[in-house]
């Protein structure tokens, strides 16, 4: 079975990991998630979750089988020096370039697909992988101050998430975006409209909730709101509803 | 400090667990997230996430620092017999008991917040816990089909996520509505509008996505359509814009 690597750091972002990793490793998909770390075999995320990883980079070299390499930001890509804008003097060189090696075994010999989210795509920026091509990441300012080799901004898109060949970028807030993205460069499921139904599902929710529907719950008295002025400014202004609606609301 | 427990059985649903754990661990909101899973110290999340769990049922009995009580859904609340409907001629009376030993003890004696997502939500109905009061779930026929003992259709709302009193329920695509409301409960941040600030960063993304933004990249030609009419019909139909849109958007 083809795998699919998520790498893990002490202070891992929790949501960022959620759904790439349970969409992915659904039985029916054909992939196997497994975790890779550093030299260590334990991490305890943001969420203090402690996760025994599979994987190490040292011992990883099973290419054939690997089809996406897949960096999980987090705090550790920071405190564990591996970025060098975040404290240059004690930058480690040698554990960025042991992530480093991974990846370029992945994009030059093997085309096997490398995504990052968060401070995983920081890293690809101050690693030189995204100077010339369409990406996105936590904000520009962010990767030009952190990312010391970064030299991209005319590539930089304000997006949830961008892919582009086979190097998928993504902000810390869009979880959903970005397992979109693999999906769709994995060539999973049936093609865009399948992904983008298991998108909406997800990004909407079961219950699409208007914020006169939310702030509703036991007041009763406040319904008659729905066939007024404010309700059709909500569903006019997409997708600013909330904060237009917030003023009209109250719980 | 006072703790957080989120309970998680194999098969946990990783997307459930990750906002919520990593937002109310956040060390300036002064709890600590702690996991606790049946008698076993290592559940296996759908995502294939190893977790050493840090609590058993049986061992845990500090409630005097307890604030939350938070059940994970996945496929192990069915696959373990631990919700009369799914299997109930092999349903394991004895663990449900352990689990409905420690509610009680929340919900009774200690005025502790009580929430469960998706299945979590499902354990709480079977349980009759929710047949008195407002709450929500996956659907109100999965409630009625897997919990023998719910009968409070009546209470059913169809939101992503519901409060009522010290219980809280939600279904399993609403892992930010879920930690909404516990952060309100738990009286975490500046009040509502910290709460929805925080919120709607993650439930919008930094950066807002409209359809055509979406399927605009590297198709430059598409641009002039964000002035048709079929733009207009996404701002107009806020909910569905995504849907609507799809028959004009091309990649």
């Amino acid at each position: 079975m083809k795998k699919i690597l998520l790498f893990l750091l002490d202070g891992y972002a929790d949501w960022e990991a959620g759904f790439v990793s349970a969409k992915l490793n659904k039985p029916e998909l054909g992939f196997e998630v497994q975790t890779i770390s550093l030299e260590t075999q334990t991490v305890t995320s943001q969420g203090n979750f402690v996760t025994n990883t599979a994987n190490t980079l040292e011992s990883f070299d099973d290419f054939d089988k690997l089809s996406a390499f897949v960096l999980i930001g987090g705090t550790g890509w920071g405190n564990q020096h591996l970025i060098k804008g975040y404290h240059p003097n004690v930058y480690d060189e040698s554990s960025s370039a042991s992530i480093t090696a991974l990846i370029d075994e992945c994009l030059i010999r093997q085309h096997i697909i490398v995504a990052g989210i968060c401070d995983g795509a920081t890293f690809l920026a101050d690693n030189g992988y995204l100077n010339k091509i369409d990406h996105t990441g936590n904000s520009l300012v962010h990767l030009q101050n952190k990312g010391l080799d970064y030299a991209g901004a005319a590539h930089f898109k304000e997006l949830q998430a961008v892919s582009f060949g086979k190097i998928i970028t993504a902000n810390g807030t869009a979880p959903l975006e970005f397992t979109r993205e693999l999906l769709l460069c994995l060539g999973m499921l049936d093609g865009r409209n399948q992904v983008d139904e298991w998108y909406q599902t997800y990004k909407q929710g079961y219950f699409i909730m208007t914020c006169h529907e939310t702030y509703q719950i036991g007041k009763p008295s406040q319904k008659n709101t729905k066939n007024g002025l404010p309700t059709f400014l909500c569903f006019f202004y997409s997708a600013q509803f909330i904060s237009f609606c917030r003023p009209c609301c109250s719980r």
